[in-house]
């Protein structure tokens, strides 16, 4: 047997097309690839600078027009993507979209002119893909790097080695807020630099100890600022597009010297790029400074790729959410064996009703799944109200691999599990994914129900049968007679449900 | 030197009075004792059955009535309290009042009638005040001990050895709700003590797999309905007074044969006690059946006398809740030694601005050091919002020691120490808390600032001034010409602190 059939045989099929979409602050791209042997094969990629970032108003609302750009440009991306299965598609946005107030509304029209989900994601977890995207470009295996990825709203740090980030951030500044805040009019003046500068520094103040301590071999760069910054040093002949700190400090006075931005074309830098250059520059110069860098290379490959081998990894059956959840029963105590009881029997509810209640995607299963896993997370806060306090841990918490909406689903599920099933509990939600969450709770609460007791007996044989607003749970004659507190349990749960107009029948006394 | 002389030597009086009123559910409770060679001697104990939980309507709002009744019986205890020492004295509501939607409007008066601050404390911080309580009363050291105390609206249930709580819990339920939900009439039924039993049981359920895994070699029981329980046992000649199973089961069947409560004076129960005692005793019932408890003694002593315990071990150094903040700082990995830094640099601050602000108590001191030590314990949940996380889990976590309005000081410091200072931070408090509060923010602030590089400087000598809505701070010269990113951060504390129109002057550059 060869190397290359073993890869094959980890692979649900030997060549897959994934895609993924980044909708930056600045740019949007899109990378194609197919997956061949476990390994990614690039086949297209575009770009667009649609700079959803500036298109932020001063009540951090995306304006019309920047929503009509971003939109025209998404309906380009998806005519390349039809055809390509759900589940190797990840749709992401960043800094723009986690300040954006109406971001969900935007989110609707982009899922509608996709016709793929589209999830927005933490800073921490843009950091990961990131990492995951650039220490897939890079073959040598020379220790601990850093990586730093400068985007239009946030830039992101990482410390890591081989494919593993070690050290996560994602910090609230980026080419465009700066911009837009230092360099508003063209002009590229000492003072203005300098502010820019040391604003990013403080930004820097931080994570500067800790990623010293830390400490690197080699730092990497990635991201359009970066490699302008690159192609700018080789263009003036001060490196050969290495960058270093004393040919950041030169390129720093030659800025000056120019003075407006609209000469950044005597240093190659492409017209859509030049208003921004300086602002991604001071960024860089900062952390220059802060972490005490002394050269880094440019790198090829970003968020966009990390989202493709995140992908991938999922169909090798190595998905991060797995560890992410086996982590946070760990870091909370959750007693696991009683999390792993209520799993089994919500699931062998959810496998009786997916059909009927349209519940039958991979997600709902996961949703279910982890949600049982943590429905205790938030028993290390305090005994009381602690279904709250889980669904806080879960929607607020760097939880590696998960989207925001993802995190937000399983807050609900545990603010849910327990006592009143109250409609603040959905609270917020698009219709769509209420009616989906409510099914997928009124299940978790029943699993929760009947291994109540906490004596990890198998779950019961129970049989549902179910329509819209109703479900029949029927028992084994005789098991719900031995069990007197699983049949109060069922019947105060009876009233519960009652008050949001759904019922529950239980048969077999 | 002799032993007593030792124990004199730790404490700093030989002779001081201390009080400790508990509002209860069901009664109000004053105990006045003398600190003796370290030792509490009780000088008078006053109990009035003031029912403040049977006064909460269908909104949880207490009645007018039920406010007055607890008012007088307060200034009767008043009249007692005269000329203690505000450190001496320690006034808190229990469940009740943490259910009450208006329990500060009623604070408020109680605090004028009492002339003492009045805290709510939490179900787990209950708990641990009854075993210091309780524990204190016993002689025996006959290893770990199960204490019960059924109260109005809560049950605690904690397992110790010696004055250790090693697992507490506080459950929702208590011989007023229960009265009111199973024995409104003063009928005593088969099939609602069934009811209330099987209910109490519901609630166990949660607790009771690991109660009986940590197991007990003694069971105590405190608090009124348990002492009634022993003396009926006692009266019928069924036992000696010891609460045993079987005795247990014989009283329920005496019970349902009385049928009414009235009934209840042949066993030698008070006439104010009756109603109450079919409800207290189907929680007993419960915890016998569900923690498999064979026999329970009763023990005086109970969440009054552990009130006085914790006044008289602050005396002697031993503050529960230093240890709170260091169990807390372990937890979530805060770094210590920057926290040590803020606090150090914010204390500086707080001496020179102490007297024009008017924060002189032991308390503002207090929530100043321990504000500073935990600023940063949000950062386990995310880098992003970390001050809100850390607010949330100060608020709501159970923290040994702690009353639930000193939690809403830390939580509420911790949340306004960085990134704006916005209006928002002192929501909903009352106008003396959040003057104070405001001006403790601004020191925490300061030194988080001054801090910002962490590089654990012992804090720069600066000079404060002060009046009401306005600070100067000045360094010495050349300080901070040599710290351009804290001049920045000073200048954008400057613009924070305007928005809420207090004016920060820096001098010294």
């Amino acid at each position: 047997m060869t190397a290359a059939s073993t890869a094959e045989n980890a692979a649900p099929s030997s060549s897959e097309v994934l895609a993924a979409i980044d909708m930056g602050s600045n740019s949007f791209h899109m990378v194609v690839a197919r997956l061949v042997h476990g390994e990614i094969r690039t086949l297209e990629k575009m770009g667009e600078k649609v700079q959803l970032g500036a298109g932020l108003d001063e009540h951090n609302r995306l304006t019309p027009e920047a929503q009509e750009r971003a939109l025209a440009c998404l309906s380009r991306f998806a005519q390349r993507l039809n055809g390509i299965p759900a589940d190797s598609v990840q749709i992401v946005g960043t800094n723009a979209l986690r300040v954006a107030r109406n971001a969900q509304a935007f989110m609707d029209r982009a899922e509608e002119v996709l016709g793929y989900p589209v999830e927005i994601i933490a800073g921490r977890e843009e950091a990961r893909l990131i990492y995951l995207g650039v220490s897939h470009t890079l073959s040598d295996d020379s220790g601990r790097r850093l990586v730093i990825d400068i985007g239009g709203g946030s830039t992101e740090f990482i410390i890591g080695q081989r494919f593993e980030p070690q050290v996560l951030e994602s910090l609230h500044m980026g080419c465009v807020s700066f911009r837009n805040r230092y360099f508003p009019d063209g002009k590229i003046t000492r003072r203005q630099m300098d502010k820019a500068i040391t604003h990013a520094e403080q930004e820097l103040l931080n994570i500067r100890q800790h990623y010293r301590s830390v400490g690197w071999q080699s730092a990497v760069g990635s991201s359009g600022s970066i490699k302008a910054i690159s192609n700018a040093l080789a263009s003036l002949k001060i490196t050969d597009g290495t960058i270093t700190r004393t040919g950041m400090q030169e390129l720093r006075k030659r800025l000056v010297d120019m003075g407006k931005t609209e000469k950044l074309g005597d240093l190659g830098i492409r017209e859509d790029r030049r208003s921004i250059f300086p602002a991604g520059f001071a960024i860089l110069m900062a952390a220059f400074q802060s972490l005490g860098i002394d050269d880094m290379t440019f790198a090829d490959g970003a968020l966009r790729e990390g989202l493709l081998y995140d992908i991938a990894g999922r169909f090798r059956h190595e998905d991060v959410r797995e560890r992410t959840i086996s982590a946070l029963q760990e870091r909370y105590h959750v007693d696991q064996d009683h999390g792993a009881a209520v799993e089994a029997t919500a699931v062998a509810a959810w496998e009786q009703v997916a059909n009927t209640w349209n519940l039958r995607t991979t997600s709902d299963e996961e949703a279910l799944r982890w949600a049982c896993r943590l429905h205790e997370i938030g028993l290390t806060i305090s005994h009381s109200q602690y279904h709250k306090h889980g669904a806080y841990l879960l929607r607020y918490s760097d939880l590696p691999g998960f989207s925001q909406q993802f995190q937000r689903d399983l807050a609900t599920l545990v603010r849910g599990h327990r006592r009143k099933f109250s409609p603040a509990i959905f609270e917020g939600l698009e219709p769509e994914d209420e009616t989906r969450l409510r099914y997928l709770c009124v299940l978790v609460r029943l699993a929760v129900l009947i291994q109540h007791p906490r004596n990890l007996e198998p779950p019961p044989r129970f049989r549902l049968s179910a329509d819209d607003r109703k479900l029949v749970v029927e028992f084994d004659e005789g098991w719900l007679a031995d069990r007197p507190l699983t049949l109060a349990d069922l019947e105060n749960e009876r009233d519960y449900l009652a008050k949001q107009d759904f019922q529950l029948e239980i048969v077999g006394g």
